[in-house]
């Protein structure tokens, strides 16, 4: 998650009088099949480094799962919360992650370059021979995921970015990405009321219209699940419960959005994507760390999440979730979300 | 409004690690028939200054309106946001109030008792013949309106407190005193996530008992509006404004709780409630002057209102709004909501 890199060395995300600039550079390395940057494709050789709490993360997190590359991709959980010094790995026994051996997220960073000075972010892949972080590039990681990582896919792994459709998903997650994943921030850490009234107008129009074009097709692009809906729910599946409030992207909830809502929970209630979110932690995330916007770091009891598991209605527009692919199969034990964490427990 | 007596001199409203407390030391002076405190109810004599985004002072205003006491008791009205010293007279013209003269309510308590060091609050009566407050005792106040201000009612007033139901009217208003009208501010003003958790779940224990009660009834007692309806509308039509996400009351919004949603919805389009709620005013007191736990002091752009207006179907309940009384005329020229302030307008 870009979120250590919005905060100034200050710890602050607001800036005042201005506007919220999201640092966007990421160590570009790509792991491929043909190793061109000095990674190749490699099962068991990697350790893809997440968050629950954040979106960008959670999109890795879904695709990994929904590709089946948890054998050839092992996955590290930070703690929901983290200070300046980056995320920590609080939740394993002894505050150390088990592969890697490091306390916190920013100890590969330093490993591969010493000094590092731009935002400690995850997701992160980490290469496991060296302890050296190799990319924390959200956009293409996900995106390799799905092309470059095809030899190790499950069998009956659905196709996320197909090639006839990548121009159109292209163009849909551009318009997504500014005025949704991130307009969603550039509202909450506005540093001047014209600031998030402008954030605010574009978030609304732009949710408008992709609840236009939901309202007679199941899902983005096509007829199945692809890398759009995926960037798209992980900022929905957030909106009543962090951005709403605490981000003042107020004008409705996202339960009193019909269209959206019911394709959020049509997603939710799909096979790798509700089944790997955490509210407890997205709550805990945003509530407790942007102290600058919530300075009693006290976290909301709200809201009532069961609407999540309601009928949505959404098969009578037909779609074909998986594609010619199938759903994928339980999350493992190691991985699964604490039940009183997700309206999907128990 | 308690408001600035919530505020220590620091101007601060949380206290770190406690819970929020209330400063419930008024000037408990009555105007009264017999005049039992030196003050006799007069028409002409008294002032009653309010903020139209203070819920305590839109008690005084609906009541004032529905009894028909603009001629006897004439209002001054505040902006809507105010400094440590106190509301200020800023929406009239040279920023003093006509009638009294003064720049800040805070020199109509200092005219009466030098160096006053509890809270500048609105709603506030002031004696026009020496400049000096008599009363700011919010609770009193408009029982005493009701009861003591008989002879100058309107033809028609409402019996807002009628004797055969005190006892039950002052049970209920204890109940939602505690839990709902000041269970808001302890939500939002909690300086412990314990005393957080504990008042979140006061206050919608409480929303749910309500529900229950007014499910199969129009109004909270008896079968006409009375002062319970008053206070507890007052809380209701500023909670998806402020409380939902500025004070983390976010279970759910009034929107998403359908009997308390209609039964708001009713009272906003009776004559004498919707018609003084200024949602500008509403949201700009809360957001620009709780610094403390809104730092930035953006007002958020939402929530759509258009909803207040829609039928709200709770006549199917019968009741007797204004029991054997008729509603109120027009609201004055002069003390008309601005039209962009509110879902009314235009």
């Amino acid at each position: 998650m870009a979120e250590t890199s919005e905060a100034d060395s200050q710890g602050s995300y607001v800036n005042p009088g201005g506007e919220f600039s999201r640092d966007q550079r990421y160590i570009a390395t790509r792991i491929t099949e043909d190793g061109r940057d000095g990674y190749p494709v490699e099962p068991g050789r990697y350790r893809l480094v997440v968050s629950r709490a954040c979106p960008w993360a959670s999109r890795a997190v879904i695709v990994r799962r929904l590709l089946g590359l948890e054998d050839a991709l092992s996955m590290g959980i930070t703690g929901p919360t983290h200070d300046k010094r980056s995320w920590t790995f609080d939740l394993d026994p002894g505050g150390v992650d088990p592969v890697l051996g490091i306390e916190r997220i920013q100890d590969a960073y330093f490993a591969r370059f010493p000094g590092y000075e731009r935002g400690i972010t995850v997701p992160a892949i980490v290469d496991t021979t060296t302890g050296q972080v190799v990319t924390n590039d959200y956009a293409p990681m996900t995106i390799d995921l799905s092309t470059q990582w095809r030899a190790h896919h499950r069998p009956g792994a659905p196709d996320l970015y197909p090639q006839a459709l990548r121009a159109e998903i292209d163009e849909v997650n551009k318009g997504v990405f500014t005025d949704v994943n991130n307009g969603v921030y550039k509202c909450g850490f506005a540093g001047s009321q014209r600031a998030y009234d402008a954030s605010y107008r574009r978030l609304f129009a732009r949710l408008d219209e992709l609840s236009a074009r939901l309202a007679g097709q199941r899902y983005l692009v096509g007829d199945t699940i692809t890398e759009a809906d995926i960037r798209l729910f992980t900022t929905l599946v957030r909106f009543d419960a962090v951005y709403h409030g605490h981000f003042k992207c107020n004008r409705s909830k996202l339960t009193e959005m019909p269209v959206l809502w019911a394709y959020a929970r049509d997603l939710f209630m799909t096979p790798g994507f509700g089944d790997t979110v955490d509210f407890d932690h997205i709550k805990r995330h945003y509530y407790e760390v942007h102290r600058d916007i919530n300075p009693t770091g006290i976290v909301p009891l709200g809201p009532d999440l069961s609407g999540w598991l309601t009928p949505h209605g959404r098969e009578a527009l037909g779609g074909r979730p998986f594609g010619d692919g199938t759903p994928p199969g339980p999350v493992r034990p190691d991985e699964t979300v604490p039940p009183e964490h997700t309206p999907l427990g128990s």
